[in-house]
């Protein structure tokens, strides 16, 4: 009842039941030869995995199809199915992964003609650069495969999102991905070497840089363009070397302020944790870190270079500063270790298995009936105490009214020196049928209280078009119509993924 | 001889002396209450310090000079500059500290009617965050000033391109200026956390936010436009706590190929050194930091946090195995030591203080009739043994070309996981009235080098004109259409620095 009301499993469509768009027209005879439009590869590549996607589907609701979908073997398919899709004014959506949760590979509602492009076969490490530590990549290609073809080489990409099983790394490039890091190369954008993006008016590549002071950088301009500018064909990416040496250790807190405070200092003092997860004691419950109300911060290095304890006695010399009491490590682990296969009994353990099977759970949970979501920001410290008690307010006020009640948590996913970035989950009882509306009203006050205190939309989410309203609150209106200026000069007919971030 | 002919110092020219440009029309009345037409004033604002500004100015030559210079006192004027700029067809320069070396503050040779807008009365330390270590500071600030009024707080911005002293923060952002650290935060792009911008069609701020992965980044749009989009006003950025550790030595290689192999292994270890910089063994000499004929790295480590001995122990036994052997140190100094005070008799700090005082050699050299330069790039570890070698095949030959022979050195002054940004000086014997045609042709020959082997025209000192060409080799072209129609977007009258960067 703390969730406002009873939870009871409900049953899930059989394939027969789903409901699918008719389509708006027929696969272009130019585009047959790798195209598909079963009934299956169009629901398979209606949604991603928003709330709102996984309401749907498990409604057997699958309205939003695309007509058919491509499925490029090179880049001159994916020439030839823009080239087509201008021609005869056809909404191109690029699907890497398909784990969008702010509904950027879903097609526009009023798009009549709707094509969506699988990026799968567009995969393999196609090259390493060893003296320079970086591999070209296919953009199609997932993140356990891009892991273990680089692992052969005793590389690794060290790219994690919590979508890491399923997303592609085309995704991760056109939607800013988060990943492993805590503090240094936290986002995608800082793993990117190069790029290349196939635009209607021609391929666009940026050459392959270490840095640059020349001009604006092109690689931004690409990272977060979200498939409406082009589509991610390959890229250049750092890679390092699998880490030999690890350390992690736990960190308890009794009070959330002196915790943040210590995360900040932590954040400020140059040396750069892998793994900064604080939780607070609702969060650090839930993932089964604490059960004594604490909160909990998870504080890890790695390194393929050096032994760290020098850098692990100083980290906890920080958090006691503040009151942080050990509970679990710190833990050394040296060579020959591989990441996944120590330490499985820490904290820091059950954290990790808990973060990858999140996404899993929710789905549960929504089979369940429930109203269940995250969602990230990012603000400065001196921002952080009030945004904090606005979005707790707002998410629990909307709660109340949308379920009669619910949960609202927060940790830090990744802290930076000059502030952190908050991920909330909340959860209330849904009522049959109604659950999208009282997600939208809950997601609502959310963003609402981001953009009115100074955050970030997403600190690592993407736009999409669940984002869309906030973001364009949040750029500078000058840059708005900069990115609409582009995009008329590389889609002009518009084709490209229609409705999201612009 | 070396040089490949003789050097005398020539007499420079009188104020009275010098040669003016026809103004091509008065100060409009609305921009009266904050112009100067002076000669003298005009003079100064004629050039940036780059080889031919030198040549320029001391043979008295001022014939690009400016109809005008504004002072602006506030946002309003630079606003009111811009309207009556726009309405009378003038083309509008913005100039900070002057240093820019490609020709950046130089008006077109077509500008008819032309003002310079100096942005030195918009300077100030406007707001400090403590907690989130951000400041907000005016674009017309120079370095020495910022860091003073920093410091009455504790805080330091760390930022120190060799322009240091005469360059200003808006120049530095609107340059993407390489700055003090070796290995992160080498550009001011990663010191900036929002910047605001008057553009003809009005302001363009970004939020003030650690991260984002919202869209494709507004700063980064910002970053490295070079006044041809808007003026850069102000900007909140990251500070840090003055460093109460240093930890400095010097280390010697026998062989250029095992130093530059030892560098590598430094830049891709994570200890992330603060300073880096590889000399050959022509500059060691130069710098007088040896006079064997070996290479000599510069390791320097500093925090405000922690001692460093474990990071540098760590970077001096990666390059023993590569046959470094230390020269100098490791000095470790702590608390209380303030950096310009410490260590004065090392290798490192021979280099700090003939690194500041380049510029004003190069001065002394041009005024002896010398043909003498630096330029910089990054390249990839695995291209940079092919470019090295072709960079100085034709830089050399040019030189034999041009000045009958000449010296061509490199050093190291950041470098990445992914590759190193070498830094050439090279000098040869000019004759009078040849010398800009001479340097051209080595110039040209340089950076034709550059393009052709896979490095950037330029790794921090900006594109300019002098680097526009280059530029325009190494950008998408698509990216050139895509700054073309923001360009369009934001100043259609194209007012802004015009024969600048685009």
């Amino acid at each position: 009842m703390i969730l406002g009301g009873g939870v009871e499993e409900r049953p899930l469509p059989t394939f027969e039941e789903i409901r699918l768009r008719t389509p708006g027209g027929k696969v272009p005879t130019a585009l047959a030869a790798f195209a598909r439009d079963d009934a299956r590869e169009r629901a398979l590549h209606t949604y991603g995995r928003g709330f709102p996607d996984l309401v749907r589907g498990f409604s057997g609701d699958f309205l939003a199809a695309p007509d058919f979908v491509l499925f490029p073997r090179d880049e001159d398919d994916v020439t030839l199915a823009m080239k087509v899709c201008e021609d005869e004014g056809i909404a191109l959506v690029p699907f890497g992964g398909g784990t969008s949760v702010v509904g950027g590979v879903e097609h526009a509602p009023d798009a009549r003609r709707r094509a969506t492009l699988d990026l799968g076969l567009l995969s393999g490490v196609h090259e390493i650069d060893r003296a320079s530590l970086a591999a070209r990549i296919g953009a199609g290609m997932r993140g356990p495969a891009i892991d273990a073809a680089l692992g052969e080489h005793g590389l690794t990409l060290r790219h994690f999102p919590q979508s890491y099983e399923h997303s592609t790394l085309g995704g991760w490039i056109a939607t800013r991905a988060g990943g492993h890091f805590a503090t240094l190369y936290t986002h995608i954008d800082d793993l990117v070497e190069s790029v290349r993006m196939i635009t209607p008016r021609g391929p666009l590549e940026t050459r392959r840089l270490p840095a640059s002071g020349a001009g604006p950088s092109p690689e931004r301009f690409v990272l977060g363009s979200e498939g409406t500018m082009g589509i991610i064909t390959e890229a250049w990416m750092r890679v390092r070397p699998v880490p030999s040496h690890r350390a992690s250790a736990s960190v308890c807190f009794p009070s959330w302020d002196d915790a943040v405070a210590s995360v900040r200092e932590l954040a400020q003092s140059g040396l750069y944790p892998t793994n900064a997860r604080l939780l607070d004691a609702r969060e650090a419950l839930i993932h089964e870190v604490a059960t004594d109300g604490s909160c909990v911060l998870l504080l890890g290095f790695e390194s393929h270079d050096h032994a760290l304890e020098p850098w692990m006695s100083r980290a906890l010399a920080i958090t006691a500063e503040r009151g942080g009491v050990v509970s679990s490590g710190p833990t050394y682990v040296a060579a020959g270790a591989r990441t996944h296969e120590v330490d499985r009994a820490s904290a820091e353990a059950a954290w990790r298995q808990a973060f990858f099977d999140a996404p899993y759970l929710q789905s549960a949970l929504v089979a369940m009936g429930l109203v269940v979501d995250t969602f990230e920001t990012a603000c400065t410290w001196s921002a952080f105490p009030t945004l904090h008690a606005a979005v707790v307010r707002a998410v629990k006020t909307a709660l109340k009214e949308a379920c009669g009640g619910g949960l609202v948590s927060c940790r830090f996913t990744h802290v930076y020196p000059d502030g952190p970035a908050p991920y909330y989950t909340f959860m209330g009882a849904g009522r049959p049928g109604e659950q999208i509306r009282q997600w939208s009203l809950v997601k609502q006050a959310a963003c609402g209280a981001l953009i009115e205190h100074g955050a970030t939309i997403t600190h690592h989410h993407a736009v999409g078009r669940v984002h869309r309203e906030g973001w364009h609150r949040e750029r500078p209106p000058l840059f708005g119509k900069v990115l609409e200026a582009a995009k008329r000069e590389l889609d002009p007919a518009g084709i490209l993924n229609p409705g999201v971030l612009l």
